[in-house]
């Protein structure tokens, strides 16, 4: 009897054990954020606050970046769905428009993901000292790009992520100061001086999404 | 009496807000933990388990790393009041004792080190989603270095340390799965085949910590 309940406990912890294995997972579909990225090599520093909704598959960036040390500023909102994205200067009351052939791209930890390990960042000692979180390697062979990417356990928020790519060497992101929920929907709009109904010239199409953020990727700066 | 109570909130916030503002702090004395640290440009990677105890200035680091593509193995006991240095191999059942003139640095945010930013590792928008934590920069004049360290808000917990130095480019420290107190207080304690009594050897002293880390420091690995 004692041998059967002692099996019947070890299989619930083996179940337990692997039902506790992370499993990868999305983000919330709505975020506001910040992030700061590092890439190439650390030649580029950007630092960037974001709103992101994986909904409408929208994501607004407004950026300040310091590349082989001259400073520049970015405002870009890529529409995914209308396959626009606009590069707007609210200093100069100018606004790009370009077409826009990239796949939305949820935050996530790919499926074909391998966990790698759970950790404490701070300590599990006492209250508000730690954050759980799961770090995951992986490949994405088209670009051949390898990646380390970090989420908290609990919510699915991105920490960070180190890319590495044969040809462009590596990218660090963090991420950090995200809230659940979107705080201004007017984010997604393209403000009034923006002419939203020309027509784009499609010799000019973004296709791949750094490209987009490219401080030299619109030609009225 | 309106204008005094808006007044008085006013100078009780701004007391507040100057008390708020993070001031350096101290480690806990004990702690063990782990660490991942990354140095010069990426080109040496170690992973260690540490044992902390300011109070008897004593540091236990068992560590695995990987330089120029070969792995190693290190088991560093550093007794700073004794002013001696162990390096033990359990397999050789060997252990190499040196005079250790390296002055004891707590594990702390430097007084003169400048308050940057406070973040929230992850996210605000829920419990155990995110880890509110303070980001400080300095330098070392002495050694040429500079350095970016966040310490958790509460606990004061270390969590990463970038050094940039000009002679040894930079340098990665994480911390994590840390534990205030001490798991093992033999941890301080040399094995029986370390010969204790052995006088050290004056001419091989150890005068630098991370020289003490490093593998080729002790001649019989």
């Amino acid at each position: 009897m004692h041998l059967l309940i002692s099996l019947s406990v070890c299989l619930l912890l083996a179940v337990t054990a692997v039902a506790q294995k992370p499993h990868p997972c999305q983000s919330p579909p709505l975020m506001v954020g910040r992030a700061s990225v590092i890439y190439p090599k650390g030649e580029t520093y950007v630092s960037e606050r974001f709103t992101y909704d994986a909904l409408g598959k929208r994501i607004r960036v407004r950026m300040q970046g310091v590349e082989h040390n001259h400073s520049f500023y970015e405002d870009v909102l890529m529409l995914f769905r209308e396959s626009v994205v606009y590069q707007i200067s609210y200093r100069n009351k100018t606004c790009t428009k370009k077409p826009f052939k990239v796949p939305f791209q949820p935050i996530e930890i790919p499926q074909n993901a391998t966990f790698q390990a759970q950790i404490i960042l701070g300590s599990s000692s006492g209250p508000g000292l730690g954050l759980l979180v799961n770090n995951w390697m992986g490949e994405i062979p088209e670009q051949k790009v390898k990646f380390s990417t970090t989420f908290t356990e609990f919510g699915c928020i991105p920490v960070s992520t180190l890319y590495i790519s044969d040809k462009d060497g590596w990218l660090i992101s963090s991420f950090f100061d995200i809230l659940v929920g979107i705080e201004d929907p007017q984010d997604f709009i393209p403000p009034d001086f923006c002419d939203t109904t020309k027509p784009v010239d499609n010799e000019q199409v973004v296709t791949d999404f750094f490209e987009a953020l490219k401080k030299n990727s619109f030609s009225n700066n």
